[in-house]
């Protein structure tokens, strides 16, 4: 669709890209280990998809929530898709801790303090770590998928 | 988990019961169509499900998002998990529209305006009569998934 931005190609900070979706960096000092999958034609809805498009998207989503949790030392995950202001599909995976930027609230609530510099830059560092193995762990998830 | 209030059951506002999950009517003034799904057994995260659980959890998610789609005339349909605050796996799906008190916001965003309340009691009603047949069509995903 011409005029919607997440059918731009290529996304900002790809990590990786499939036949049916695309893995983004969505990381920031709140949130050092996000990550965003975006589909690469244009759909709204879940159930847009077709069984293949959506147990293959399943498949990553899950692929990277195993990996947050092997590597990150994460408190929870979090997995939301709304597309009200961009109505492409996309999910939002999130790694939370108890002390992070919005914890208990989730990335759309209130800001709830401020968070140790080092503790951001740790997570920031193990994040792209996971960001580097990510690629591999996504083109399994796919084939699987 | 005896510490757990999603562990409680009966639930609140209990639509339906399955072997491995419950779906609950969390509607509000703001949110006249939102159905909560809650693992029936102590899980916190998606990978801690197993592969049959998890499909049974994405067909009944996806049956709810048909129902919605098809009896709401909704914008946009959310799905959520979170779990911060209770972590005891549970999915948010939550039919938007554009003039809704929220939207362009997620459900845990900045609320935006107030809503026309006879649009509201339509929505509420329409709602009501999706829940009614939510049952059979929830019984067939699981059957299914």
């Amino acid at each position: 669709m011409t005029n919607c931005e997440l059918c731009a190609s290529p996304l900002p900070r790809e990590i990786w890209r499939g036949r049916r979706f695309t893995a983004i960096d969505a990381s920031s000092e709140d949130f050092p280990a996000f990550v965003r999958i975006v589909c690469n034609r244009h759909a709204a809805e879940m159930t847009d998809l077709d069984e293949e498009e959506t147990h293959e998207l399943f498949a990553l989503l899950a692929a990277i929530e195993r990996a947050m949790r092997e590597c990150l030392k994460a408190d929870k995950i979090n997995w939301a898709q709304f597309g009200n202001v961009v109505p492409h599909l996309h999910w939002h995976i999130v790694a939370r801790w108890r002390d992070d930027a919005y914890y208990p609230e989730c990335p759309w609530g209130v800001r709830q303090r401020d968070v140790d510099p080092q503790t951001i830059r740790e997570r920031r560092a193990n994040f792209a770590r996971l960001a580097e193995v990510l690629p591999a762990l996504l083109d399994k998830a796919a084939r699987q998928g």
